[in-house]
C-alpha cells in the first residue's frame, strides 16, 4: 500500500519530520511518499497561509499516485477540495487526531502552536461536529517553525502547555495540534499516563484503514 | 462608501448580473465595484472549484481598495482567508442571506443549484452555527451557468424548487442558494407572500452596515 | 427611510442616549424616531421587567409608522411578539450585536450589566442558535441605570469587565450587553485593537438593510 | 397542597376544561385553583396573543397564593417572567409535557393546533434544549377554540394528525400541543399503544413534585 | 401507589439512606419499596461497576411489582435496559435531578463524588440532551462510600465543592451527583439561598407523577 | 498483532460470519481472535438484550489477550464498560462505521435491522456527537437472525432499504447498521457508486491503528 503524506507548507525540513512520524506509524509493507508543497508558505499559520498553500498542495495530491492521502497540517488545509479532487480517501491530521481521541477518552483537549490557529481549529470542530467532545483548544504561544527550538535546558513551552491542559481537564485525552509536535507524543503520554495523540500517526493509520477496505470518497455532480 | 463585490468565478456575464443586484440593493452614495476572478473556473460548483478560484479571488480582494468586501458565491468561497487578508469587513453571500433570514422567520430553507453544492452549504451551516435555524438545503438540479436558461414557456426549475420548499416548510423563509438566482427573489416573494432572500443583496447591506460602523475584522497573530 | 428605535424602558434620558447612538450609526437620509415606553419600568433587568414593559413597547411599535423597528434593550424584549405585530422588519439590539460579531471574529463574548440578565441572554442565545459562537456571557455587576455613573477618577467597572473578557478570550469579538453602554464602544475598540460592538448601532444598520431590501416578516395564520 | 393552574387566555370555558384535566391528574389532597386571565385574548395563537395575555396572566400568578403555579398554554406564555415574579415553582404545560415524554420514549413528536404556533414551540424547544429529543412539531390546522368542535360523525382532525405523526415516527411519544386537547390523551394512547401526553396533567404532577420537595426558583439580583 | 427504589449497588446501608430520602420525598399514601442489588459492587464508580451491577439491578426491577421504578444511582445505571424490561415508568436519579433543575434555574451544575464518574455523567447529559443546560460537572474527590465520613470538625469536602460551584456559577441550580449526598440538600439550599437538588427525591416525585397519570414506557419490536 | 473480535451474542454462526468479515478487513500479519458470548441472547435487539449480553461479553474481553478489542454489535454493547475494563483500545462497530463514514461523505445514513434498534442507535449518536453528521437512522424491518434469509429470488429487504436511503439522501454515505449485514457492503457500494460501510471492517482497521500506535484507554480513578 502507498500512502501519500502531503506537507502543505514549503519547508522541506518539516516534510522530513512528518515523514519520519508517518513511517513510524505505518504498517509493515506500507510505503510512505512524502511531498512538500514547494511554493507554499513556509508554515501554515491561519487561514490565509492555508489559502496560499492550497494550489501547491492540490497539485501534489493530483500528481501523486496513492491508495490514500494525508494532509499533514492540523488545520486540515483544503481537505474538502482534496476530497473532491481524487477518489482515493483523504484524511486530515487534525480531524484524524480528534477522531482517535474519541476512542480513548470521553473528551479531548487540543494544544496548538500559536493563537492565530485557535479559531481555525474551532471552526473545523464545529464543521465536523467533533466540538461535542472537545474540552478546549489552547495555544502554546509558539510559532510552528519554532516548535522544539527552545533553548537547551529551558522547558519546552509546548510540553508545558500540554501539562497544564492535562491538569485542567482530568478526563481528557490530549491532542497535539500541529504536525511539528509529533516527537513529543510518546514521552508526554508516559509522563502523564494518558493518551497524547499526534495527528500524523493518527491520519496514517486511518488512511491505511480506509484504503485497505477499498473505500472511495463519495462524488457528487 | 465603496463596496467591493468579488465574483469568485471567471464569468464576466455573471459578474454583471451580480453587480446589477448589488447596485439595486446598495444605499444611495454607495459605490459598487464589481470584479471578476479572471482565471478562476467559469462557475463554482463544489469545493474543488472553490479552491481553484481562491488565489484569483484573493488577488481581487487584496487589490481592490474598499470599505468592505462581498464574496459573491453562495459557498462563501475562501471567506476565512479573505477575512485574514484585509482588515475591512468581508461578507459572504451565503452566510449573509441566512443571517437576514433569521430576522424574518423562525427557520429558513435553502434552494441551491446542483447537488454538488449541498454538502458545501451544510458544512458551512455547521461551521457558522446557522444550522440551528435551517429547515433544509435542497438542490434544484440546475448547474449554475444554466440558471434562468430554461426553454421559453417552460417552468423555471429553480422557481419550482422554491415553491416546493415553501409547501414543505410553511414557517420558513426561503433563501436562494446561488448568486445567479437574484432576479427571482422579488417575484417569488410576492407570489408566495413570504421572504425570499437573495444573498447578493443581503451581503451588500450587511457589508455597508459593518463599514459604516467602522468595524474591522479581528486580527490574531 | 424611517427607523423606529423603541426604548422598552420608561427612562427618557436613556432614550436620548440610545437615539444619539442610533443617529450616529444611521445612513445619511435615514430618519431615526426614538420612543420611550412611558409606563414601563425605569430599566429592564430580568424577565419580569421585560414582561412589564411589553404592552407599552408594543404600543409604541404599533403606533409608530416606520420602515423597520429596533427594540433597544439587549434582552430583545418582546421581539417575537413585535415581529407578529407589524410586517416591517423588527430587530433586537442583542441579536443584532451578536450577528455582527460573527462577521468579525470566530467567537464573541458578551459583557452585560448585572447578573440577573445573564440567564436571559443565555436563553436568547440558545433560542437563536447564536450560542454556537458565544465564548461566554458575563456581568459587570452594575445596574443598568448606574452605567457610566462611577465616581470621577474611578475605573469604569464595565470597561474593566470588557478588558478582562478580552484577556480571557483572545479570539473573541466583544459585545456590549446593554443599550446604555454604547458610548464605550469606540474607545474600547481602539484600546483593545479588536471589535467592540454596540447593539444599538448594530441593530440600526441591520434594520436599514432589511428595510431597504423591502423585506417583511413572515406572517403565519 | 395548593396548585394554581393559570389559564393565560380569557375564555372561561377553556379554564373549566383545563381545571377538569388538572383535577384528574392531581394527587389526593391537592387543591387545584384555576384562574382565567380575564382581559387576555380568547385564545393564545402566536407570540402576539401571548404578549397581550402576559399582564393578565402575571396578575393572576401574583395574586394567587399557591405552592406551585402551572401556566396552562402550550406556548409556556411568560414562563420566565412568572419564575422571576414568585418564588414558588412555576411549570409550563409545553415544557412539562416534553419533559415527561423524554422519560417514556427516546424521542417525541408534538401535534399542535394551528401553523402559527409551530415556530413558537420550536423556539421554546431550542431555548430549553429539548429540541435534541424532538422528532418534529406539526400543526393539525385547527384553531384553538375549534378543537373538539368538528361535526358529529366527522373524524377529529387533531386525532388524525396524531395518528399520522405516530405512523411517521414509530419510536416517538406523542405530545398534545395545546391545553384544549387533554380529553384526547387517554383514548389515543390506548388506540396507538404508546404514550400520548397531555401537558396540563404533566405540569400538575411536576408542579406538585417541585412543591412537595420545597424547591423555590433561583432568584438573581 | 407503590414506588420501587432500586439501589444498584450491594451496600445495604446505602439502601437504607436512599429509602429514607425517598420516603421523605414521597406523597402521603405512596409506599416506597427499596431493594438492594445484592451481588453488585459495593458502590458504582465508573461504567464497569455499572455493568457489573446491571444483572442484579434488572433482577430487582423485574421481580418487584410497582407502579414505577427509580434507579438510585446518579449514573442512571442500565436505565434504557430497565425501560425495555417493564412497562411501568422507570426514572433515573441523575436524569430526574437535572430535569427538575431546569425548572428552577436557567442552568445547573453537578457535583459528583470522584473523577471516574465525571465522563459517565457527561456522556449521559449528551445522550439525553440535558448538556444544553449544564454549566459543568465536577468531582468532589470523595469515593461514594466515604461521603459524609469526613473527620468530626473537618469541613465536608462535598459541601465545599458545592459552595465553590455556587460561587463559579451564580445563575445555576446545584445538583448533588450521588445518591449518598441526599442529606446535604436541605442545609446547603438554605445556606446558599438557591436550589440544591437531590436526585432520589427528584426521581421519586417524577416517578409518582408518571405512575399517577398511567403512563407506560413505549415498547418497540 | 492480535485483534479480539467479540460477538456479544450467543450465536456461533454469527461469530463465524463476523470473523470472516474481520479477517477480510485485517492487515496481513494481524491475527483475528473471534469469540462468542455464549450464554448471551441469540441476537441483540434492543437495550435489554444488550444488558443481558454484557456480563458474557465482558468476560470474553477480560479473558482474551489482545492488542485491541472490537465489540461486534452495532449497538456498541457495553462499550464504556469494556473501555474501563482493559487498557487496550476497544472499538465498537457502530461508532467505527460512522466515524469512517465521516471521512468519505459530508453525512451518513444508517440502515439497521428492526425498529427496536433505532432509538438505541440514535441515543448512541447523541452520546458520541456523531448525530451532527447523521442524515437518519432507519430500520429495514428484518430481525437480526433473519438477515440474508429472504426467499431465493425475492429482493433482499435490507438491500432495498439501503437503496431507498440512497435515493432520499444523495450526499450521504450508507452505513450498514448490523454486524450481520457485512456481506452486502461490496455489492451495494458498486451498485450505488458510493460508500457503503460495514462496521466490522471499519472497527478492525480502527482497532489495528490504535493498537499499532500503542494507545491505551484513559483510566480515571
Amino acid at each position: 500500500m502507498r500512502i501519500h503524506v502531503a506537507n502543505p507548507n514549503g519547508t522541506e525540513a518539516m516534510t522530513a519530520t512528518i515523514a519520519t512520524a508517518a513511517r513510524a506509524a505505518a504498517a509493515p509493507g506500507t510505503e510512505i511518499v512524502a511531498t512538500t508543497a514547494t511554493g507554499a508558505p513556509a508554515s501554515i499559520e491561519g487561514p490565509l497561509d492555508g489559502a496560499h498553500a492550497t494550489p501547491f498542495l492540490l497539485d501534489r495530491i493530483a500528481g501523486t499516485q496513492a491508495d490514500a492521502h494525508v494532509i499533514a497540517c492540523f488545520d486540515d488545509t483544503a481537505l474538502d477540495a482534496a476530497r473532491a479532487l481524487v477518489r482515493a480517501p483523504v484524511v486530515g491530521i487534525g480531524e484524524a487526531a480528534c477522531l482517535l481521541a474519541t476512542q480513548l477518552a470521553d473528551s479531548f483537549c487540543v494544544v496548538t502552536s500559536a493563537a492565530i490557529s485557535v479559531p481555525v481549529l474551532e471552526a473545523n470542530l464545529r464543521r465536523t461536529g467533533l466540538i461535542a467532545r472537545c474540552a478546549g483548544v489552547r495555544a502554546a504561544g509558539v510559532p510552528v517553525l519554532e516548535i522544539g527550538g527552545h533553548a537547551a535546558g529551558a522547558e519546552d513551552p509546548v510540553a508545558e502547555a500540554v501539562r497544564r491542559a492535562a491538569r485542567d481537564h482530568p478526563g481528557a485525552a490530549l491532542v497535539l495540534g500541529c504536525g511539528g509536535m509529533a516527537a513529543l507524543a510518546g514521552d508526554l503520554s508516559r509522563e502523564l499516563g494518558r493518551p497524547v495523540i499526534d495527528g500524523v500517526a493518527a491520519a496514517v493509520v486511518l488512511a491505511e484503514g480506509l484504503a485497505r477496505l477499498g473505500h472511495r470518497t463519495l462524488r457528487l455532480a
